[in-house]
């Protein structure tokens, strides 16, 4: 990958600014975790392996900026700090998988000290997005099997590389099937309203020399129906434990429009997205996001000033109309409940 | 209406700049046919109807600009400006059926002088206006009989009093509905690339005071699954003999959104909209417009430079997933084969 998402380097961490790419490639610096928790409120950082990645190495830092002298004193405000992180963003749920990892790390390591704690936080962190990466090329290696040599695959939004800790989860398993001399073409929606797919995806996919085509988010039904697309692959932000699956909004028009051609819908996501506490998408919180995303873009209007706006930012994709889930762990097709309770054990 | 659409007016041709709207209200002056074919393809107006309007009085315009010694000469001259108006959109037919009406009245005056043919093509195109306006009307009249009290429409693109002469085809149905005081509310997809939604239905709707929500085009099946959409209700740009329907890109995804969650969708269209020579849909052209209007915003890039782009205009939505055709003469519903021709008679 010719550019880093999110690293911990010299105890900042570093992010690519996702607000200002395709035209500007910025790196923002954060000392503090308020700056992490504003970076993902912010979408400085989006997509959610790569919001968990940034919400550990939030804790991370958050651990370094205590003042302490007991460990009562430090956990409690450790429990501030993952509070924060977690009010960011509602409907990701590696967000709160990771924070809660975290503080399971610390909680295990309670009995050293505190710059011991704090060492092995940064550790972990580190570790959180080693894995992710590591993750991914796993899910591209599961996934690539399902594309079929010449295939024209649709994603929406950016399950990429910017979405993870590198490599990508939908994108891994595109770039594993490029890699694997495939020769295949995206069509990337431009997935209104922040155009992930515009912005992120057809940038990450044109710098690793992937052919991709741009369309809206409108496009997508004309082009299944035209017999120009081959399959769907698509990332998750939550998926519930009968395969029902929150990933942003447009995701559930895509699918409804795949089965209506015959045309295979596939989710790609790490095990940390599977919420199993929740029996069904409809328990899946759905964040809704400010008017303005909708009726601006780069700061100018283009609707009538004072009209009424609704953003909501995810959508729920009902299982049945998923072909399967890739995960590091394989794909689950079929039944849902089962399989995806076999992944995680017991 | 708080606005004029087109009109002509000291024998030239006002229309106001849909590419400028919502912003700014501007109204552009044509004394000459080559500055309304301009218009057309420029999209300054655009809308099945409105086309058809503007491009009867670009043939009216055309033939005061003709210096011709002889009516054969004169024809010759006629049938060129016809060439360079029916060259400008290929999708809506309205454009050709204008210009056809426009070339039979020129031709059943061909025993008059050059000085009366050009007064009786003048007086056609304000006639095709004013007809275009009480078929909006009647449009009204029918589909509002479809809205139940307190519906929640969807529509897409803007078929409305800024597609038309002025009151609308989909939004004359809304429009009518909202007159018969029946307390309906409108979703507005924005409609990518061009964003008619945002920019023109928002505002029309939101000028006459009838309550309206802008939404992004992949929110729609968002909002039908939630059952927050009561039905849906778009214009056309060609109507095949069997009843598939060619508008706006979008409109098909709508309608299998639609369909999957039990929700009616119709088109409201006048009969000038109908294309029997056409058995369906597959026949119908498909407009592909610049990737510049994907790629940029308000001239400002919001995706990679060099990206490949495909920019289809219009789409075709099968009659299946039609639960009726709205026109001036009454909804057809059903058997369209049958319905369309006893529509337009024998």
């Amino acid at each position: 990958m010719s550019f880093r998402t999110i690293e911990w380097r010299d105890d900042k961490v570093i992010m690519i600014d996702q607000t200002r790419l395709p035209g500007e490639e910025v790196y923002c610096e954060y000392a503090d975790y308020k700056g992490v928790a504003e970076a993902i409120r912010g979408m400085i950082i989006r997509g959610a392996p790569a919001i968990g990645v940034a919400a550990a190495m939030g804790v991370a830092l958050g651990a370094r900026e205590i003042v302490a002298d007991t460990h009562e004193s430090f956990f409690r405000q450790l429990d501030n700090v993952c509070d924060v992180l977690a009010r960011t963003r509602p409907t990701a749920v590696n967000l709160f998988w990771a924070i809660e990892r975290m503080k399971r790390l610390a909680e295990a390591n309670r009995h050293r000290t505190l710059d011991e704690i704090r060492a092995a936080l940064k550790a972990e962190a580190i570790r959180v997005e080693e894995e992710d990466l590591a993750l991914c090329k796993a899910i591209g290696r599961h996934g690539a099997a399902l594309i079929p040599a010449g295939a024209t695959v649709l994603t929406h939004c950016n399950a990429g590389g910017l979405a993870t800790a590198g490599y990508g989860t939908a994108l891994g398993v595109i770039r594993a099937a490029h890699e694997a001399g495939k020769k295949i073409q995206v069509f990337a929606d431009e997935t209104r309203p922040w155009l992930q797919g515009a912005r992120l995806t057809a940038w990450e996919l044109m710098k690793d020399g992937i052919p991709v085509t741009l369309i809206s988010d409108n496009m997508a039904g004309f082009f299944m129906n035209k017999g120009e697309i081959t399959c769907c692959v698509v990332g998750a932000d939550r998926i519930a434990a009968n395969g029902d699956t929150a990933n942003k909004i447009g995701t559930y028009s895509v699918a409804v429009l795949a089965k209506e051609n015959d045309i295979p819908f596939y989710v790609a996501a790490p095990t940390s997205t599977l919420d199993l506490s929740l029996a069904s998408g409809a328990e899946i919180p759905i964040e809704e996001r400010h008017g303005r995303e909708v009726t601006h873009l780069q700061g100018f209007p283009v609707a009538p000033e004072g009209i009424r706006v609704r953003n909501p930012a995810f959508d729920v994709t009902p299982a049945r109309y998923i072909a399967g889930i890739i995960t590091e762990k394989g794909v689950v097709r079929g039944n849902y409940v089962e399989g995806l309770r076999a992944l995680v054990g017991p």
